[in-house]
């Protein structure tokens, strides 16, 4: 489930992320900081789910993967990204990323590119209860993708064959494409893996 | 500059990503915790450094880049991994990954084990203050990672062309390969980035 509760939570870690990399504060401060962040997660872990979140069932009954590294809202290591599907197949998403996912200096790290690109080109081949995994990826990075700008990464289906869905996508930033890929998507036959 | 304090900053913020995604306690609790992480990341932007953390010297002079997404002393959202070189060129490293990384339900998410591989590839083309960029990378899955279990990565040269390094690597488990991955990293010829 996710609440007000868990997405005040959750704003609250990315936050957290971003100024613990950031930050410039004396050794003591980070000592008192860390103090209030054990204490924070002593609460949290009175009462754990086991392993890993998973998927689970909304109140209305869709699997919702909150734990998503990609799109988990419950996830303060996601950014989180929205996906949004248009009638027509294609699928996209804007978003703007921080120091925490940093390569090389200033830019964004070519594998968290890699990261959304398969998230999103897989989001074409997805359908309600019967996701597909990763078969192939292959990115071509053009040049470097910047933190703090916007970005938009979209991806379609070029074609499908039997189980394999055949994505190409890209990330683009107001300059142009960054980041081009193209991903074979497969609907396993018997398991939900 | 990383200190003692700096790393059990970060360790603590892993534990609370962690936790953050896995608890189960009621919101009032929630909304406590919360306050405390609130309270922690006023502390830490007392003094914040602009943008992101970038690669900044070391006392010994060496450049470091604690705030990479990756390898990250410093940036909680980095498992971090530890890059071990050997003498023949070929490079690896150890890991287990948590709830954080999670795609498939039990397991690492496809994009997390290309951001890894991407890393781990590039590190082959790597030159102290000449770091190389990726040109293209491409993944084949040949089955789920699980999270929770020790993985190791590996990569090394296959050949140099130029400017141009092309690198071979994979992800194993103790039944062997899940991903394996090739690339091409480039030396800019001009610039850092």
């Amino acid at each position: 489930m996710t609440t007000d509760a868990h997405e005040r939570l959750t704003a609250s870690v990315r936050r957290l992320i971003d100024a613990t990399i950031r930050t410039e504060v004396e050794s003591d401060v980070i000592a008192a900081a860390t103090d209030k962040i054990e204490a924070a997660t002593a609460l949290l872990s009175e009462v754990l789910t086991p392993g890993s979140f998973g998927v689970q069932a909304a109140p209305d009954g869709r699997p919702i993967a909150l734990g998503n590294v990609v799109i988990g809202q419950r996830n303060p290591v996601a950014p989180p990204l929205s996906i949004d599907h248009s009638e027509d197949g294609t699928v996209h998403t804007e978003f703007e990323l921080g120091a925490a996912y940093e390569g090389p200096p200033g830019h964004v790290h070519g594998g968290v590119c890699a990261l959304i690109l398969d998230h999103v080109l897989g989001a074409t081949a997805h359908q309600p209860g019967k996701p597909a995994v990763t078969g192939t990826l292959t990115l071509r990075y053009l040049r470097g993708t910047r933190l703090g700008l916007p970005l938009r990464a979209q991806a379609h289906v070029d074609h499908v064959e039997g189980t394999k869905t055949f994505a190409l996508g890209s990330i683009t930033d107001s300059d142009g494409v960054t980041v081009e890929a193209e991903g074979i998507f497969i609907h396993p036959r018997n398991t939900a893996d």
